[in-house]
């Protein structure tokens, strides 16, 4: 069976641990990773979702924090704050520093990212084909005001200096308009038996992979069903600040809310919290099939058993 | 007073902290660094002699090494071995690449060689000025025969790699031919009161700088006394392999070959170690003032002695 998964960072890299658990042998993932979160920071280029998917999916991850490196070190962050250089608030430990490194020399030398991520690969062997929603650079900002000033900042800065703590007034994919899916995404989709949307975050995650002309075309036209995993739950996401950038597309923050946001043109099946059940009609009204399950990431084994309810779901669209 | 010296990196970084305790109060140091040995390694430009002195001068040299920093960690290192990312042979801690990666973001921010390093000196503080010998981009390769392959490496991969174990044929300072001095090189050199050679390489540190167009000249045509410190004592190098290099380019490793090598129109005096006091009487007779003392720095009160020596000898020159 061949899957495809549409991914972002730490929630998308832990159901994909599930998804792993969940296939049967022989059965292929590809997963297209959100690149709209990329930054370039120090001069080198950096993909949190992209690494946070490779580190989990390879074993290297940070358990806790759920993104960055295991047995990490903070040297060259010391350093940078003894030269002045920032931003401070970005956390690069020095192991994965070296990814950085690797990437940003290899793109030099004129490899694409997708090239690059697949020599990443070489190393990480995260059980998956991993590829970037696309080669070109495409980067996520949000408009905000902050101190009375109207301003636009890279979407990092937001979410990890701001913590989201202000108002996202708009969220633009800037360059998304006119980048193109990498090679593969589109025929990965084509070919696909079950595509399957993890709870990552909609709008700054999921919503960037579909900002890029052909993505969503490529998935509304696919044979395969396409299912997804709310990842709000009991009206407030799980883990991250989903809510506050839900808020900045005018979609509520609830299971059934993100699941019309998507559309039925989009999604054949939802998966929503056992605690949502409520919202299930609601969702089936609007035409999604949907069904209410346990929906916390809590290890390994419980994932596992939420990419099982997502397959079983696919086939009974299917049927 | 102001004093000019040219320095290599690990030699030429120890006599100049000696000669910081030397001078008086309010005497005016600056150091003209040899860029010859610099080397572009994942995609960063790294400057090992500027680095060395600015980490001595400026208290974070790992001292017993006598190159990169003092507390360094290496994690970086761990990781490219994991990518299979060379090379291996070359040592870059991960406090070490902070400074390489602020230099090169630096370098493509436009700024020069010479701004940048005046810009890592705003932190180190080495007590001196310290300029690149040039804003250009000059590499020192060596011609080799290696398992009976002519070959030419990169200086850093015959002295760090090959240890010296090799001959060297030739030696090249590639694009030294076309360089300009840095901006301020001359002019620090013409308004001198006195200028030092300390014992660094006379083949690939002094010789490097000598070699930019415009640098010897200037030194020839000084008002202010020259003088040289031998870095061969007692027939071989006190520290490093300068025989191999000097064997290079048909010098033999004597105090005395190395002064006629410099020779008399540049060099005015000349300390040789006490143990070749033997060699004073054809040093003068080839017109170069000579003299014998302590040349070994085994500390930098040993170190501030040589100095010492060295400016009692211009002033002797000046009489």
């Amino acid at each position: 069976m061949r899957i495809v998964a549409l991914a972002g960072g730490i929630g998308g890299a832990r159901f994909l641990r599930g998804l792993k658990e969940a296939v049967a042998p022989g059965d292929e993932i590809t997963v297209v990773g959100n690149t709209g979160d990329d930054i370039h920071l120090y001069g080198l280029k950096v993909c949190p979702d992209l690494d946070t998917l490779m580190y989990t999916l390879g074993g290297g991850i940070h358990e806790e924090q759920g993104w960055g490196r295991a047995d990490e070190t903070w040297s060259i962050k010391a350093e940078m704050k003894e030269y002045g250089v920032g931003p401070e608030w970005f956390g690069l430990g020095d192991r994965d520093f070296a990814t950085h490194l690797v990437r940003s020399q290899m793109l030099t030398a004129g490899y694409s990212l997708s090239q690059v991520t697949e020599a990443l690969c070489v190393r990480w062997q995260p059980g998956v084909r991993l590829v970037p929603m696309s080669d070109d650079r495409v980067e996520t900002h949000v408009r905000i005001t902050e101190d009375g000033t109207p301003k636009v900042v890279h979407f990092q800065e937001y979410w990890v200096r701001l913590h989201a703590a202000v108002d996202a007034e708009a969220i633009v994919p800037v360059g998304a308009d006119t980048a193109k899916p990498a090679p593969g995404v589109l025929e990965a989709i084509a070919a696909a038996d079950v595509i399957l949307l993890p709870p990552s975050n909609p709008v700054v995650s999921i919503g960037t992979i579909l900002a890029v002309p052909g993505i969503r075309e490529a998935l509304v036209a696919a044979s395969a069903p396409v299912v997804g995993l709310s990842p709000i739950v009991g009206g407030a996401p799980v883990r991250g600040m989903a809510d506050k950038v839900l808020a900045a597309v005018g979609v509520e923050s609830s299971a059934a809310a993100v699941a019309a946001h998507y559309g039925p043109e989009l999604l054949d099946g939802w998966l929503v919290d056992a605690s949502d059940a409520g919202s299930v009609a609601a969702v089936e009204e609007a035409g999604i099939r949907c069904r209410a399950v346990p929906l916390l990431m809590t290890d390994v084994a419980a994932t596992a058993e939420m990419a099982r309810a997502a397959l079983a779901l696919a086939e009974e669209v299917r049927a």
